[in-house]
């Protein structure tokens, strides 16, 4: 028996993928509701150690109305190779930033294939971005100091047809969130005071 | 005694802030003699588990004219909050990516006061960001799915006066890679194949 969105009992009563569908469309519902209690703020609190080494902690965030906060916040560690004067103790910052757009386009994809009852087996990625140094030092004015370009491939086990299957991934860009802010850009204010 | 770059013989032989600034200069000089050796690659592999909960790996990163690796491989991990159907074992890609702008506009903040002979003695941020699920959710088309603002607040303990201390802080964002990135936006290709 299908219900009003085309979701059988049975997918709405279990998880797809890890996902429980009748918590995401519980979700949806609520939201279409109130659509107040869908802004979210998220943060991070960020200590530099020396040279190219600093960690931030996530813990506290606002969404749905209300203050959440972690049993613990979650430690993150930055650092540099040594070709880039650090010590390598951690992944970089522009690593960092592929593996948030690696993390959001696949948790984008697997939550809408579940919301459409498409069950995934396996996901992978591996991407790859170009940088010039010569614009963070500011060699070449033409250089800009960001990626120049960012190429994702995705591999995925999935009982679909070949036309199914890019219809899949293209979930992921099309509702990604550090996708989005990646590609279109964030207005980033930056101030600060003496401690 | 200074140099042509204005640079005393004893700041060019010590750490400021951690950083060597002989070896800086080095970096500088190699790259203005050979342009193209300034051209980076950096990757990172993710792998799925379940629902929001994905693993990435950085390790190999091309350049300097050749590839790198480190001893073993970094492991970031990625994950939703309960209440965004996750299992809350780790950070989730939206914090990920403030993670990457704050390590990013720190590292590149420390190192070209360093370049310049300033010493820092702490530096600590927060930083916040806007989002709205309608986006992800595509219940309303004027929601972008992205950060819609993020805020990032500086604090600052060094020998400067204040004016200085603006002027440092501003070398973060007119540097860093990931600020660059996010602020003016990537071009990313997404492609997939089976697994």
């Amino acid at each position: 028996m299908n219900n009003a969105k085309g979701l059988t009992q049975e997918m709405l009563t279990r998880n797809v993928n890890g996902v429980s569908v009748a918590d995401l469309h519980k979700t949806i519902d609520v939201i279409k509701a109130t659509p107040a209690i869908a802004k979210f703020k998220f943060r991070v609190h960020n200590q530099w150690l020396e040279a190219g080494q600093n960690i931030s902690t996530a813990d506290k965030f606002y969404g749905a109305g209300g203050e959440h906060s972690r049993t613990k916040p979650f430690v993150l560690q930055a650092d540099e190779p040594p070709i880039l004067l650090g010590k390598d103790s951690a992944a970089n910052p522009v690593e960092h930033l592929l593996h948030a757009l690696a993390s959001c386009l696949t948790t984008s994809m697997v939550y809408h294939a579940s919301a459409r009852g498409v069950h995934i087996q396996e996901v992978e990625s591996s991407l790859e971005g170009d940088l010039d140094l010569q614009g963070f030092l500011k060699l070449d004015k033409n250089v800009r100091n960001g990626y120049q370009g960012i190429r994702v491939k995705f591999k995925i086990k999935a009982d679909v047809p070949d036309e199914k299957l890019q219809e899949i991934v293209q979930l992921g860009p099309e509702h990604s969130p550090v996708f989005d802010s990646l590609t279109q850009g964030v207005p980033v204010s930056v101030t600060a005071e003496r401690l």
